[in-house]
């Protein structure tokens, strides 16, 4: 990690840069499969599944049998776990329901909103080295208190043509409707134009690698929401002496440990702590399983040493990170005046992990400076807000010729007219 | 308007096509533009200025004075207009706003989320035979509501180098806090990199045509979010004998005369009403200023007889309309049961010439079937939401085995021991 000692506004946006990614060679392969599945749909979707997981399936669909072998497959601690997790996020997601709003803006007109569930969603869940079930809590969850129809959950099946035990668990437990065995791109394309084991849906949502965030991106020109662009996962930890160095190191290398490009950065008041941190980092990543990944990840990140709190504060707000950690003794001030940011962890006691898992927030989160302008994940991205109106006789003759003037200045007759024709009636 | 009557279901999705887009042969020119942007800044800018609207400017920023100027030349009768629909607007989008939304989730872990507002934000307003400054309203108005810093404003500029009167009033009036002469293509890739005179945004809400359209599909490559994707202006009247034909004649027309894209549908339980309707159509179309593009947009519409409400209903949700007038002598049917619609027009007073202007109801709707996974422009396009959690020592203790147990089974060990190395010392 190196250090930046008070680094002048204009050096920012370089010091703070994410590690770059190209995506424009990977569009064309993208392209390519979105059109085969498009045109082919299982076939084209067997194909691929057989080309990148390197598998031939009897059937793409997860039956109830396999997902009851899953679950008898797992340790009753984890499902332990899993249920305390499930049952905080539900807690903090059932906590963001809305009422209707509804108001009298002129006698006689009145408007309201009400949010209404997205009927179709689709939920990715990447496989890899392990199974990131977490992430099926994350999605599933909010998906059903708000009512989403069908939740079909997509995740590359294994060499053995199987969909890790825990993913299977967690997607029943969450109300997930369809399970099937597709990933990469050619599951998004499935999801975008439907094929006939896979359902068409209105929104995407999940995380996945370079191919699957470009077909996520393709998939909106179809017309397909997504929850939002995704990126190498980041952490910004601000903490002064007041901190605990091996639990910042620690939070550290959580993040590190995620992918090489993975950005960690850490900005203190001390030097003295900073180098704290540091000598607990080469300490605690000795010992990790992933030590390999978390070393190159580190490689990318900084430790910027900021006197002034003012400009801590102005930092954190242009970097707009994805996690930020809170670990000062004037939390208080971060937490008032923080614009952009996606998930905010306060004090001592609050890892990074927490929100990963168990604590209720949502984990699913804007990358790459993207807190900016996007939320996380919650509950209002599975539903829709839909206006209505109701206008009396009264409230039309109290806006009637408001609408007409401004209608009339706008070059729009038959708008006019839509209220002229009734204000006739009504005079 | 051709009518069908009780069409199957297997024939709706044919039947209620969208008039089809080519954006394809566009994007070359947007990617070029934008590329020019981004590289030379103002100078590429101006360049586009002067090929597409024809004018050389000596500067792109519009002065107090010139905002002065163009508000001593609109009548009182039309400020008053517009003061009026700005309050009803104001009035709505106030009512959306949220409290802070907070929880314990389990004894010592509290979670809350909080909106805070996007600081820099674009409004894109198109230029053409008539300047529609009641979309500054729409989209000004609930900026300034959710406390957005900056709100830019970009509108090509006639062949004079001006910007229609309306917008520069209604622009200061809804607190603008930039107004700029430029217009397609360029004034996306301007507000999208920044150059010398416009500022970087990151986010862009506005309507436009198929260039304006691409280039904001384009600037979320960027990282720059948008409102929606968009598409040519549509209507959805539900109407039965209770419904009064020449009104609904006129709601028809209003979306008529959009653009010759525009489309118009009408769902009935009755034949001999439609055929009023249409009748009344003719009749009011002749007097029509725009009654070519009206014309040419009716060739597109439908209009589908329906005998069964459920089967009207399924209808209307596979079309998920943007604009959906409901005159039936059960609209309580509609409203309980409407999945996919934008914005929701109840009852025989209740035209959408109200929503585009006065009511108080934003007409930035989603398009094209969108409505099945997109909210209209509201309060909370404006904000994003941040969560926050402060985990007490009882909390970590409460919650911290879950996540040991979770981090492991998803192999990230590093997660687990952010949590493991607070526990030891807390144990």
């Amino acid at each position: 990690m190196k250090t930046f000692i008070n680094p002048n506004q204009s050096t920012w946006s370089t010091l703070l840069k994410r590690p770059t990614q190209t995506i424009d060679d990977i569009e064309t392969t993208v392209t390519q499969i979105f059109d085969d599945v498009q045109r082919n749909g299982d076939q084209a979707v067997a194909k691929y599944t057989q080309l990148f997981d390197g598998v031939e399936l009897d059937s793409n669909s997860v039956t109830t049998k396999e997902v009851e072998l899953a679950s008898s497959n797992i340790s009753s601690e984890l499902k332990q776990a899993i249920q305390q997790a499930k049952q905080n996020i539900e807690t903090f997601h059932k906590a963001q329901q809305t009422e209707t709003i509804s108001i009298e803006t002129t006698i006689g007109v009145t408007c309201w909103q009400e949010k209404r569930a997205i009927n179709k969603v689709g939920i990715y869940i990447p496989a890899g080295s392990a199974p990131l079930f977490s992430t099926v809590l994350m999605l599933a969850v909010p998906a059903q208190i708000a009512g989403c129809k069908e939740i079909v959950l997509c995740s590359p099946p294994n060499k053995e043509g199987n969909i890790a035990n825990e993913i299977l668990y967690a997607a029943q437990l969450c109300g997930v409707t369809k399970i099937i065995k597709v990933g990469g791109i050619q599951a998004i394309a499935g999801l975008t134009f439907g094929t006939e084991s896979i359902p068409q849906v209105y929104k995407i949502f999940g995380p996945g690698n370079q191919f699957v965030t470009v077909a996520k991106q393709l998939a909106t020109k179809y017309g397909v929401a997504i929850d939002m662009p995704a990126g190498p996962s980041e952490l910004l930890v601000a903490a002064d002496k007041s901190a605990n160095a091996s639990y910042v190191a620690s939070d550290l290398l959580s993040q590190a440990e995620h992918g090489a490009d993975s950005q960690v950065i850490l900005v203190s008041d001390s030097q003295d702590f900073v180098e704290e941190v540091q000598k607990e980092i080469d300490k605690q990543v000795k010992d990790l399983p992933r030590k390999d990944i978390a070393k190159n990840a580190l490689k990318n990140s900084k430790a910027i040493i900021m006197e002034d709190a003012n400009d801590a504060l102005s930092l954190i707000n242009d970097y707009a990170p994805e996690h930020l950690i809170l670990c000062t003794n004037d939390n208080d001030f971060f937490v008032a005046n923080i614009q952009n940011a996606g998930s905010v962890f306060i004090g001592n006691y609050s890892p990074e992990s927490a929100g990963d898992y168990a604590s209720g927030t949502n984990h699913t989160l804007p990358t790459n400076g993207f807190s900016k302008a996007y939320s996380g994940v919650n509950l209002d991205s599975f539903t829709k807000a839909i206006t209505f109106q109701n206008i009396t006789k009264e409230g039309l003759l109290n806006i009637g010729n408001t609408i007409e003037l401004m209608a009339e200045a706008e070059g729009l007759q038959a708008h006019k007219n839509a209220v002229s024709i009734r204000l006739k009636d009504l005079k």
